[in-house]
């Protein structure tokens, strides 16, 4: 991948919208919807896109036509194309796609573990085992999920020596990423901070992703946050696509365009191309059949200007 | 004023909801429950409260009952009580009702100033200087609201030196405070935090405050920025209240709960009783006959627990 040198801090963004935002969708997006829909943000400058799941069709019904989506988009040689993957089988028909990259998830708390995944922490922990084992040998390469990290909905705070500990554990079997998901938008800005700047610290050789959620309206200030601890990679939804299932018309994943409305605006490069990507936003309400929570779909970008009143001479 | 010593360091939140989110209601608010919701507000650690608006009754109908709502509202010692005036006759009217401060507003955009205010910047600053002549003597402050410092809708980008051109004059006319107005969400951080330091360095003696707008989503991360730029004074509005007019549906005034839940995670010390104005900001749907842009009066504070589901053994 070559990248222009701008003299501008890089920063990698991650769209999430095809797997996290979709998956959470109750009305079925149409095959192609999708295929089109991932072609054009793989023209829209993202680092990586996640762009679907391979999980039991029965239990992610959303997301029934993984292989048919990995196999008909357009690839471009500048993304990574990541894909969710639950166990060995879901990463056996994943290699089949020749993805780029699976990725694992599990939460840092039991309780959560529990309700997500309906297993315990160490029964994830050794499914993921195998399925690094599984994909080890390929050139895919391998990112993992922590859920709850800086927070957890049914058990409260989370011990950050807890998070560490299961970083430490990914990272000794060999995975590439990791990725600090703040899944119902507990985290904020000096949490955040200190467990970036501890992971870097700790796992330097990891590439660490954040992953923020918007419900409590720190998504954006969580990320400064993060940038003061040295994170450059953020996933991100495009139109903040996927809710949060706690808090009914609260946000949930940070929006792609107010993200990256803010980033570039403060100097950072983001690769991203905005007005690209607020045309594919524009797309998004009649594709889900709802209102989205962009902020800048309906307010535009900072120097949308207006016209101003006739002042009557 | 007393504060106890927590050893967090102080902000100073000042409520608006009163005159800014009022304001812009269409339905008119009963001077009752306006006052009702003043009295609630003032024992919950506001450190100003914007309580209403001496205009003329015709211009802004919806604060025509200002002198009933200052004479009828219970006054905290704790509490500044500030209002709005726009000329001579208002500041008279407010002084008659023993405000402690009064509020007045022009713009830094000559454009946004004849559209808001239908008189060119010069017109205005003569109109102020006139009222700052009028208070002076008694024993009532007077601040200074400055709209469109952070960028113009119809005019774009805005020349700091313009900003610090105009702060300046009102500073050699005496006046106590500024207040930083980002009338349509255009601002920042690093906007934020260059213009903050330099008001700062320039108008040691000016009481700074900022007012963020939410409208592009980064309200909060603006606050993290002017915090580093030394700032500890922040307007908000409870709910969210006071739109944006220039796009139908995007959030206007940062919203007091969600900015006082961030930043007493911080660690900061705001004064304010988070639990009490959640339950003020609950009573303001049915106050207003609209849904509020709140985050965290949907999603609940961040230790807000959800009970886990049956794991079935």
């Amino acid at each position: 991948m070559t990248e222009p040198n701008t003299g501008r801090q890089r920063l990698y963004i991650q769209e999430v919208a095809p797997r996290d935002g979709f998956q959470n969708e109750k009305q079925f997006i149409e095959t192609q919807d999708k295929i089109a829909f991932i072609n054009q943000l793989s023209g829209s400058g993202f680092a990586k896109i996640e762009a679907t799941s391979f999980t039991s069709p029965k239990a992610i019904p959303a997301l029934r036509d993984a292989e048919i989506v990995m196999h008909e988009i357009q690839r471009s040689p500048d993304v990574v194309y990541t894909v969710l993957v639950p166990n060995v089988r879901g990463a056996q028909r994943a290699l089949e796609c020749k993805v780029d990259e699976i990725n694992l998830v599990m939460s840092v708390s039991e309780t959560h573990n529990r309700a997500n995944l309906r297993m315990t922490r160490e029964q994830s922990f050794e499914q993921l085992s195998d399925v690094v084992s599984a994909v080890r040998g390929s050139r895919v390469a391998v990112n993992v999920s922590l859920s709850t990290v800086f927070g957890c909905p049914m058990e409260g705070d989370i011990n950050a020596f807890e998070v560490f500990e299961l970083v430490g554990r990914f990272a000794a079997l060999g995975v590439d990423g990791v990725t600090l998901c703040d899944t119902t938008g507990m985290a904020y800005p000096t949490q955040v901070e200190k467990i970036g700047r501890e992971v870097r610290r700790l796992f330097p050789g990891l590439t660490t992703t954040m992953h923020f959620h918007n419900t409590r309206g720190m998504a954006l200030a969580n990320t400064l946050a993060a940038i003061e601890a040295g994170i450059d990679r953020f996933d991100a939804s495009l139109g903040g696509l996927g809710g949060c299932p706690y808090a009914p018309g609260a946000s949930g994943n940070v929006c792609t365009e107010d993200l990256v409305h803010m980033l570039e605006l403060m100097g950072y490069d983001t690769g991203v191309d905005l007005p690209g990507i607020l045309g594919v936003s524009a797309t998004l309400p009649g594709l889900v059949g709802h209102d989205i929570p962009s902020q800048i779909l309906k307010a535009g970008p900072r120097l949308t200007l207006h016209p101003a009143p006739d002042f009557g001479g």
